[in-house]
């Protein structure tokens, strides 16, 4: 079998890629040569996740890349026409996230019940005020998404006390489907936010949702921006309806300095990092070479996004 | 039977002993009239467990309360000799603080190994700076103390899939002997104390003890202030020794405004609240008159400590 062109969507570092060197070839291309090599690849990795560049680069017609992979849980920023509707095969990055960004969860959840943010406050003016706090244990979280990272954040915060409900788009074992969270956010105490985002899921949470949680409630994104109507919630977090939020993903990123959402109260602004612990890098240049192997044997690959729902099924 | 006089050290707000009230008269003291009034007491309850007025207020000769029960894990401030060498039994509130403070350090162990205050930080000055985070799964915890609180810990740490050991003064099953802690620290990504303040434990984490540890390690108290020679802490912080520390209890509290510790750089302070969850008053209230039933129906008390050894054994 000839040499398999592998294109490489860079971003800074590169994959580490060296155990694929007999078998393929590989090219790299910035946002601005992607369109001209891109013809000529055999497979795509998009290494730079949170580019749009491979939606304005995808050829209109004439050849294209057999696979698509993202190195990102998220494949929004693909589902577009061209690439759906071609017989080109798209996989993710899904396992990599899903107990790093579950044990970010739950720290967010303790730090916010322990209020760590008051008492860092306080200390950086020398002051020693007790409070009393939260306990975990015995309160009620609603995880909205049931893929491996909703699972995983489920059965963390449970391993924690926490009572959890876990909310997917249909109904099965273990799962709510979405038509019971109009009942179940009533009675929360922390809403997760860990969908995929999709023509159903954007823009979920809102106003109405944010006025049907109790003011005691508390609500995380660690999904996609998009999935969070962000003037919304800060209204919701001014006027109290809310207790507090923490947001890990934004509608546009960076965040600009001078966005008003760095001095919303009770607001926890990290910079899209929920799930990147050390080695993360490395976990997903793993996953993609082991895919790679399969794929270059012609077996079946994992992780294939279903093009229609914009997720990995099952 | 004659009403029993229960002698209450008082501290706002005041313990509800309504359920006591057929069977007991309940006198208030504060420090200054506490020695006039324990001599007449059948049971003294030390609500203010900060206090040193018990042992000022001790009677060198006379009649004593034939029981004393404090609203707080930590006996120390009762090991004073007029109390050991008595006939007076002692009580604490083992039990009530166990799962809040094992639930507080989780979440100070996540907070340090995602850097929220780093990221607090920088949402303060709108700086958005992504980093990778520990993953803490995988990780090593040392825990000091195998009480009821340090169990828990142990137990909530290796839920969240943490290598845990447990160290006691005395090795037994699921429990290392203090022994072994030479052999544990060179290898803890963790060193957590929730010892008991004894004669062998006091400055038990001084320079030694922190130059035992990888530079890489985070070291939490939530046991008692003089476990830790606080000075010695700050030293191995300055000197990069240490990566991180929590102290939620100190030598003297509340800490002084000026105290250089404040300051020191990865040490996070918090005022000796960990245990203090909504509603830890009301079931210390409710532990007390459980205890103050068994006693007066002639029954043995729970939680009596061993005034040798300076804790509840077993």
């Amino acid at each position: 079998m000839s040499q398999s062109i592998i294109l490489v969507l860079e971003d800074d570092p590169l994959p580490d890629l060296s155990r694929l060197t007999d078998r393929a070839r590989v090219i790299t291309a910035g946002e601005s040569d992607l369109a001209g090599l891109l013809p000529g690849a055999d497979v795509l990795l998009v290494w730079d996740f949170l580019s749009d560049a491979v939606r304005d680069a995808w050829p209109a017609e004439g050849p294209t890349p057999a696979w698509v992979h993202t190195a990102s849980a998220g494949v929004d920023r693909l589902m577009f026409p061209g690439l759906v509707d071609s017989d080109t095969q798209l996989t993710n990055a899904r396992g990599v996230f899903d107990q790093p960004i579950a044990e970010y969860v739950a720290g967010l959840v303790l730090a916010m019940a322990k209020d760590f943010r008051g008492t860092y406050e306080r200390q950086r003016q020398h002051r020693w005020q007790h409070r009393e706090t939260l306990r975990v244990a015995g309160t009620r979280a609603v995880v909205v998404g049931s893929g491996p990272i909703g699972r995983a954040i489920a059965r963390t915060l449970g391993g924690l006390g926490v009572v959890t409900d876990l909310v997917g788009r249909t109904e099965r074992e273990g799962v709510r489907g979405i038509a019971a969270l109009p009942s179940l956010l009533p009675q929360a105490d922390w809403v997760i936010s860990a969908a995929p985002l999709t023509d159903d899921t954007r823009g979920m949470f809102g106003k109405a949702a944010f006025e049907s949680m109790p003011d005691r409630a508390r609500f995380i994104n660690v999904g996609r921006g998009a999935l969070v109507v962000q003037q919304e919630l800060a209204a919701a977090l001014r006027s109290g309806e809310l207790t507090g939020a923490a947001l890990d993903v934004f509608e546009s990123e960076p965040l600009d300095a001078d966005d008003p959402l760095w001095d919303v109260p009770g607001l926890f602004i990290s910079p899209h990092m929920s799930g990147d612990v050390v080695g993360w890098r490395e976990a997903l240049s793993e996953q993609f070479c082991d895919n790679f192997e399969r794929w270059a044997a012609g077996k079946p690959l994992f992780n294939v996004v279903d093009k229609r729902a914009g997720y990995v099924r099952g």
